[in-house]
């Protein structure tokens, strides 16, 4: 049992390394093209949504996805990979800059788009399975 | 230089290996207590803007925190203990068991909550800077 609560920390944990190494990276691609917009959180977030609906309908509808393997690639890796606190903090920043256009674009396009993604991915994962 | 790089991806995928499973021992134990409701998720994402408010005042403000110190602590851990992908994944569910009201409370209040949490970060690192 206590072996079983370790290993399940530790998929989560090294899903959540991969994940947020992953963001990092994409932040870096991608903040010398985005200027000051907040583009490699949007993109993380929505690609993470995406995901989340593709393996959860997986491991709804089949059984290629073990519940060991959801803990990395949905818990771990998803939860690290996205994030809610920059996405807040972005918006933030802009807000102080007066920039009431992008942070209103910046707060629904990341809601309504993470929807899309998600059902995008759910119905892709139908399609495939 | 290919070091330093190297370093930085450790620091923050430590930092999100951390977040990670600290955000998954939220969710186990925060989950009975909630019952349906996604309490495990709003609380993590509502803590780590008050954590990535509170560390960037003292960055910007003070010498406590290295840019070394920052990955860590916000690219990586506050990254990696919020999720973005879970949030959406929960209002979906709720939205697919036709829970308009619960949907409608977590998607405002998540990002309200957020703002106010980030705000209060600042402050506190304000005054006790």
């Amino acid at each position: 049992m206590l072996m079983k609560q370790v290993s399940a920390f530790l998929l989560v944990g090294i899903g959540g390394f991969l994940g947020s190494a992953a963001r990092y990276g994409a932040s870096l691609l991608l903040s010398p093209v985005a200027g000051g917009l907040p583009l490699a959180t949007f993109s993380v977030n929505i690609i993470g949504c995406f995901f989340i609906g593709f393996i959860s309908e997986l491991a709804l509808s089949t059984t290629l996805v073990s519940p060991e393997s959801r803990l990395f690639l949905v818990t771990g890796f998803c939860g690290g990979f996205t994030t809610f606190s920059s996405y807040i903090f972005e918006n933030a920043s802009l807000l102080k800059d007066g920039q009431m256009l992008y942070t209103s674009a910046y707060l629904a396009g990341s809601v309504i788009g993470g929807f899309v993604a998600l059902y995008s991915g759910t119905f892709f994962a139908k399609i495939w399975t």
